[in-house]
């Protein structure tokens, strides 16, 4: 694992039987099994053929293998922000991902711009934070108001949730690549997944080993 | 004034010269004379014809004939709301704006979202308003804002400050259009005279004689 | 309600189960409900489990514990416009959302740009309203022609109608601002809802309670 | 002239000391020479060396060996709209160019969309026309309005004029291409030369000689 | 008819029962009858209750009332050509309304810029043509190339077929605005009723008599 | 600094005069003054008031009252990559402002994908870096290659350099979204500054000790 | 075969009957008959009238006839790599086409950019390669690093694959545009048979013998 | 020069310092030395440090040390065509490019879609080339045509003439990428460098011998 997150299989595009196959390659070597946009009927048929692997119905993942957190090799907390129903798959996969990479993982789901008394409820989890990734929809404005009342880095997750002018998550997206905040940084439309592993490996204490063991050639 | 707004002049496609000959013309009528869009350079080119002009250098507009607001006909105060520095030629444009249409109007310049502190400071102007125009660039994201904390009408205007992805206004101006807060209305890029033309139609007590009067064919 | 908008369901993206747990909430606490987007399957299933909930097909809302509008708290009427037969849900998205929040609606639905007899027929109406929505789709040029002829406030509604160039709404959205008629406001493509929200906060005559009688923290 | 349509320069990629090369064949055959897109410095350089060119300062444009119309060869009148002083330039281009192929050309620069009684005033220009070119900026929707109250063929040419979101001419482009009213028939942005010589081949009475005469071979 | 154009249905975004209660309406008046974009199953359901109106498969419009063309009111044939399979149903749409407004249309389906022997094989009908619609997908290459070898007015009509880059027609309709053949005229992408309202509008030698007998008050 | 980031002014949309006067208040406090994005020639009129203020030419930036780093607060050392010449003045900004807010930083700036030999050369400082800044423009694919050799956090940085379809950045910034690299995290086109801020936090030690040392009201 | 490329069938817009049609007049003259872009299900429609046609799942391709490659008329072979699984069907339609066309060819399917091992693997395939194709969706960056090490022409391929902001492929394909290698040649997205067709132009040893027989008159 | 194609310097983005201090380095050791995108004004600065520099005008390029061809390692003749006076300083690129790599070159600048006879009157030179560059822009459809006369492979390079709807190139480039001939392969918006170096890897017979030689590590 040179560069710290193992190998996980993107399940848009591929059949069942395709993940099945991948699947079992990673179980007989009981090694970490994660797969993200698997929807509930696909996952149904995966799980016939491989029972012992678990479906997240919010995440849309699938996991196995998922090991303990270790809090001697983490910062802290990885705290999980978005503002409502339609944001929550995307949060979750994060929430899963960051799990799996072995980080504790915090979440507050209920969180909107235009009622910030929500938000600022939830100050004394965000200044415990190690990590704050924001998740939002429509206008993206929840990373701005976020960024501005901690000192942690953030991680801003446009979704495509809205209708009209949201454009499938751009005009979040282009909302938060321009904030007036400093320091926010941004990942793909719907990447949960993507933040996740941009906050884990901000919040790992020591590097890989086999990274710092051998010079690691390419 | 069939529809209650004067005409006004659009000074940007226009030369000096040009506009020195519509200004002769409401001048001799002593009607209220207006132009946006004009900068300092041919400003000083339009009043050397016509001295009695005035230049407002931040708004960069051009006046004249204008005549003090009368409080009975209108229903309060339009509060104008931007960032910082670099939206402030738009605000002026909104505030000259709406007192040439007859309405008392107060301004503050510096609540940025990043720092929501200096926009609470504001709460007792923004309850005792009646309308509100907020100005805001970048991301756009303080007119969501302000409409949650007040319940009279909202005109959002996306600057064209930002580089990048700001795409000259229209990252803010998507997310304005996107925004969570219900009821927010947007005008057009950099259009802080459409913005007075609105809080001003909302701001009207009675409606313009000439309507109420007679029938008014086209 | 400290914004004067009480809280709507946005359907789209909920499952029957997640609105018909909501609207329990709302249905115990005799509560106004009010949700958008909902289509008519959907909406079955959630009258299944809450039958005092009406439909309104049309509008595609539902809604229950509508009260009847207080004409003393109001400035006036407001006046719906569209087009012609595709336009109409979203002009009914708006009455019925205008409706809930306690304003007197009236609504012409014939009223094209290329047959302008249609809306010169409405003139008295149109000199009559408090506010006028103007809803249109495709090149989105009724709303210039309308506030061209009145003298009240005039927010637009770009609709999705169309094909190939018209983007879903974009052309209209684009057309209504860059409207030579100048005050126009304008919300999102579809955004009956929003619509109303923002012409229902302009015809309030006095501002919700709650703000008049408290500082009202945030 | 195979296609009826002379050889015009396209000036505005040319240096003056390119066109006057071509220029020079064009006066020494004594034919028809037209140039678009020329800036008043370029025409300057360039009628040094030829005086006999003249220069059209509003539309731009060079011209030499301009001939008198003949009606015998055309229908009628070719009738160019637009809405103002922006307009003028692109209107004036559709003129020239109109005139050189032959045509009579009457104009009316004042009939904005938001006014609509300027635009009625021409209705016996209107029904008179042969062919209308309407030019318009910003939101477009002059063309769809004059459509409906005439039954000849329509050209609608969108200009580059206004700000933020007219996107140089797109809005208005797209604005045309919706066009409530069927019929509309639409060119490039800005381009004046190119409606004139559709509108051109329309009113031209009989086909150019040149393809009567031969089978003409490519 | 003020427009000379009667009024078309627009059937994309109505339901059967909606487009069997409009045609009834003409029904009775034995007025012509025509409506667009109409797939077969609801041509089915509509024909079920009008047993009278007749469904152009290809083209996907319905029909009843239609008129014998009289060729002593045109100029001449209105000649319509496009490249292949793909293109026809937007070809057949411009020919059925052609017809239907009174102009004899002649048609040829097989044109394509890579192989243009099959183009010019057509010369003939080409110069015999009083106007040429050009329909064309992909690139939009067509039109140049066919406004090059003829001199009567020409339409071209983008088509959305191809995949990826065509972006659903717009890389053919940004070719046939941006033609290096001067005087081409463009409609919306698959706007074969439009193409051949204008195409009519050109064709039609006399107006309608309605605009001539009177002053046509709008 | 409740953040942990200093006031940072932007310079572009500010005259010389308007950042003198902020500048004085920043040095009468002896307090850190960073400002981007500011032109040689402006640079020179503001040294001329402010002779303690310095030029960075290569960053564009001004600054006064720099402190030297202090390892005891940061886990480690900021490494910064670009592929050439013309993407240096980004890496500088995000140098300068890395530096500013306390971190030490190593650069290289000679590492281009097409030629992997110049990256992988400097493996060794990639494998010690705490957090990697890859500033890339074109394409942008160097983030994703130097994601795929490290285990620390990548931040990516797209510029504005390029031709035709890099779109003045675009394409940087979504090949750089898009990455196949998981965890790489994006900041606006050719925003240096918020890429620092970004990597600042993740390599600061102690959180900043006014949020430590109170419950920091809003 | 004027242009030494055999007239294939776009499939995507094409019945299951007409193709069947098409096929009928292929196989009578016993002629390569190839279509693209044929789902499974159609595929088995037209088999059963056809059966003596294959159907290449994998490249969703119909064949008959198909020759045996003559290695004395073409340079070399042509060498596809792709990244995984989810590109597969583009470079499977670049495969068969290409076979079909007389090209040896050899693929590998395993090379992304962010494991660079994988690639690196193939040095001797990619040096024996006489032209290479590189398929990629996401961000495109594969074709860049094999240019960097190859001196044979390199096709590059942008696929449709990814989410959000990879925008059905146009992200890949301005990636390939602007690659910092020079040199690279980019085909539509998802367009695996113009890929094959400008590779085997580029194999082909000697011109089709039409074109060096004759002077082949257009 | 493991990929065939020494190190090009992109003038763009560097200044005349900045240029003068690289071709030093390149002259010392006599090696080729070729720079795109300058400018007069930049040439002249350079030339006055580096004399034995030659500059291209239509070009915009810099060289020194250019070699004659030598026809034993090339398969024949590189065609470069484009169709008029704006597209020829792209057109001289890729021929100062081409001949910079080896090639022996010819070209036709005079070949426009409209007037196609100009095209057909150099059937002799296409049928004859090795490789051809066609280079347009507008609408871009030359290379199709060409690439239906002809065996050989043909690059199509789109570039930024034109106005309005042709987006800086955009147009073309979208044109050339969905053209309906088979095997267009297609660069950047004005990137004539990049297609000579497609071209001129197809037209080289024999790879580099640092290739063929050793096993190139990387
Ligand atoms: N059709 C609609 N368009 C825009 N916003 C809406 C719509 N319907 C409801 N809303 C708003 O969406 C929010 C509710 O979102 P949610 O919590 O996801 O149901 C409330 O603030 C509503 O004011
Ligand atoms: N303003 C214009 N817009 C579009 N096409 C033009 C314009 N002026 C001239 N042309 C056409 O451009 C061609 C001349 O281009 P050129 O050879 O570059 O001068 C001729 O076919 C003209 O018909
Ligand atoms: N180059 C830059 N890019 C993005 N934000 C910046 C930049 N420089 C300064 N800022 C931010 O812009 C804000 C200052 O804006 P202003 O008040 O207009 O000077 C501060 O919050 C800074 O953090
Ligand atoms: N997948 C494809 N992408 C692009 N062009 C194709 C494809 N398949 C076939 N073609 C081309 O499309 C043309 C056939 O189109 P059609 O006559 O509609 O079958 C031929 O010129 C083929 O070379
Ligand atoms: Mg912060
Ligand atoms: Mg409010
Ligand atoms: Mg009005
Ligand atoms: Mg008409
Ligand atoms: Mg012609
Ligand atoms: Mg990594
Ligand atoms: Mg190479
Ligand atoms: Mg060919």
């Amino acid at each position: 694992l040179r560069t710290g997150i193992p190998e996980v299989i993107y399940g848009e595009s591929k059949s069942a039987a395709q993940i099945v196959a991948i699947a079992k390659t990673f179980l007989q070597q009981q090694a970490l099994f994660l797969a993200t946009r698997i929807d509930p009927e696909k996952a149904n048929h995966i799980r016939k053929s491989c029972p012992e692997i678990t479906y997240h119905t919010r995440a849309r993942m699938l996991s196995c293998n998922l090991q303990e957190p270790d809090p001697t090799r983490v910062h802290g907390n990885i705290l999980i922000l978005c503002a409502g129903t339609s944001d929550i798959p995307v949060a979750e996969e994060a929430k899963i991902t960051a799990q799996a990479l072995g980080n504790p993982v915090s979440t507050h789901y209920d969180a909107g711009v235009a009622g910030l008394h929500r938000l600022f409820s939830q100050q004394e989890a965000i200044t415990a934070a190690s990590v704050i990734i924001v998740v939002a929809g429509m206008e993206g404005a929840l990373p701005s108001v976020v960024s501005g009342i901690c000192s942690c880095p953030v991680v801003a997750v446009p979704t495509s949730i809205g209708y009209g002018t949201s454009f499938g998550g751009i005009t979040a997206l282009l909302g938060m690549l321009n904030s007036c905040a400093p320091g926010l940084a941004v990942v793909n439309i719907d990447n949960g997944f993507g933040a996740a592993c941009h906050a884990s490996a901000i919040n790992r204490k020591n590097r890989p080993e086999s990274l710092q063991d051998s010079g690691s050639t390419v």
